[in-house]
This record gives structure tokens, sequence and C-alpha cells, in this order.
């Protein structure tokens, strides 16, 4: 490998980003050096101060610059409603796919005793504290249907019924454009399950 | 969309990386902010750093912060072999790939006269001058096999053929590992015509 020593520490550190190999990384390094110097200035000033800067929101924990995020800081949301979500990206999935116009609780991850994380990393003292002082009329759970996500779902569950507030949780079951013979066995034990009853 | 403005303005600055879509980079961005703001960091200060100080090398065009590159800068390459490629990444690829020793003339680009790419932007000059002065005794050919590669390794083939220098370009024809019935027609016409003698 016969790569200058500045260009192989550049390959080096694009590779800290996801999905980025050896490979995507050259190509990426070779094409901000020859086409786009601008860009990736522009990329290294903006990384710099996001990474500086961003912090969690004080009252729903997600990624914002500011005190408080966008959706909370915004009195047109309905702070009746609060749904609960394991991280930033599912806030943005969210927000992008459906209407709601309530707010967001994060979690930044999910119950893991393994791994060391119990309802203190996830801020659920903060979550209990909001419960009783300012009590939403309703927690939509949206935590992910894995086995780790099920029982932070169900801590969560306990948790607000404890305090009289309603709970629901998004459905679960075979996606819309899937087909049932390619569906996993779970998914489509859990919808026949759920099965909702059709009136007239 | 509801993302906070230094997040949305770090998912559009990685967009200036080759093959980073949206999706991609919001997940990019994300994953830095949840889990590795040190490689962040890292990441925007060699991107700074090598945005400003690399630049070309004074006697074979590549990418280099020094004045020379490791390969000219290096005494036991064999200054007699030439191979001049189009692109920094050819360098890069024969490197890993062959045991060659000589040296290189990166062209950063192919002739294209419609595009406004002549001889002078190419640095022919350059090579020009050092082939009058300091003639190598073969220069290798190594442009891609596109119409304007070809083009281009026509006008050096003259170059080189005027001061009576050895020229000579790598094979082209069927991949190994490819499959006579999957290759293009234009390849196995190719192959077919510069067909070797088979010896004893």
């Amino acid at each position: 490998m016969a790569a200058e020593p500045l260009l192989e520490q550049l390959i080096e550190a694009l590779r800290c980003l996801p999905g980025v190999g050896p490979k995507s990384a050259q190509r990426m390094a070779l094409h901000l050096l020859e086409r786009d110097r601008e860009g990736g200035r522009q990329l290294s000033a903006t990384l710099a101060s996001a990474m500086e800067r961003i912090g969690r929101c004080r009252q729903c924990r997600n990624l914002t610059e500011q005190e408080l995020c966008r959706i909370c800081a915004n009195s047109q949301r309905d702070a009746s409603l609060l749904c609960v979500v394991e991280s930033p990206s599912d806030v943005l999935a969210i927000e992008q796919a459906t209407g709601y116009q309530g707010r967001y609780f994060v979690l930044m991850g999910r119950l893991s005793p393994l791994d060391g994380v119990g309802p203190a990393e996830l801020g659920l003292d903060d979550l209990a504290r909001r419960m009783e002082q300012d009590p939403p009329s309703e927690i939509i759970i949206a935590t992910n249907p894995t086995v780790e996500g099920e029982a932070t779902a169900y801590y969560l569950q306990r948790m607000a019924l404890k305090q009289g507030i309603n709970v629901s949780r998004i459905a679960h079951g075979v996606p819309l454009g899937g087909e049932l013979e390619y569906t996993d066995q779970s998914t489509i034990a859990h919808a026949f399950a759920s099965r909702l009853a059709v009136k007239l």
C-alpha cells in the first residue's frame, strides 16, 4: 500500500461512518480531494460544531443543540399525548410517516440489564416525575418489537397504569405491501391474535 | 420534518460523500452523535487538515501532502519505468494488485475536448519535458479502455514514440474468473484479436 500518510489517515477516519468499508472510504476520500474540497471543508466544520454543540433536550432527551428540542419548544404540539420511542431515528420516522402532533420521550436505548442499562440510564425517573407532575392523557408506546423492546414496553406500561394514565401501543402485524406467504411466523401469529373486529 | 437545524445541516453536509443518500446520511449523523462522538471529532479534524494540506506531487501529479509523493521520493523505485494512469485510485489499484516497482504519472483526467480538457489540463507538457530531459526506458499506458481513455492512450503513444521511448499498454481481454458466455462482444473481439502465441 503506497498511499500518502494523510490520505491514509483520512481513509481510516471515514471508516467510523456506519456501513463504510475500506473501499468506500477510499472512494469517498478521493472524491472529496479530487472533486469536492469545498464540500469536504463544509463537512468538517459542520461535524465539529455538531459533535460539540448537539446535546439532549432537557424534557424529552432527544438530540438538539438547544435546551429544548423543536418539538418540546413548539406550543402548538399537543402536550396531552406522549409517544415513547427508543431513539432519535424513531422520532424522525414517525414525524415523516404520520401526522402525529403530540410530544415524544426518547429513551436513547432499551432496558437491557445484562448490558447495565436499567431504568435510570433510560431517564425513566424523569419520565415518572413528568407523569406525576404533568400527566399526559395518553402514553403511546412505540418501542421496537424485540425482546428488549417488549420488556421496556411492559415496564413503561406498568409505570403509566400505576398513575392512571391511558396506555396504547402501536400495532404490530403484517406490513402493508407484504405477503402472508413471506411473513415470518411470529408476526403472523401476532397479527392473528390482534385481529380487529370489523363493523358495518 | 422536525429534525433540529444543526442535525439537518449535518445530514445535508454528509450527502457530499459519494453514494450517500438522505437515509444513509441520517443514519451516519445519528450514529456519530449517539455512539461515536470521538470518531466524529477525529473525522472532522482529519478532513480539515486533508482538504487544506493535500496537493499534487510536483513530479507525478498524484495526491500528496508533501512536495514529492512517497513513490517519487522513493529512490528504490525504478525510474526507468513510467506508468501513466488517469487517477490516484488507479495508482492505488495497481500498487495493491501488482509488484510494479516503477514510477507513475497521474493525468487527473483524460483527454476530452468537448469538456475543455486538453493536453495542458492533463499536464502533458510536463510529461513531454520529462520524456525529453530524463527519458524512461519504457512507458506503460494504463488509461481506462473507454473512448476517451483510448484517445488519451493514442496521444501518449505518439508522444513517446516521437522521443524513441518504448511504449506498452496493459492487456485488455476476458477478465480472470469471467466466463466467455457473459463477456461483452467488444471485449471478446479484442481478446481474440490480441491473442498471444503459445510456445513450448
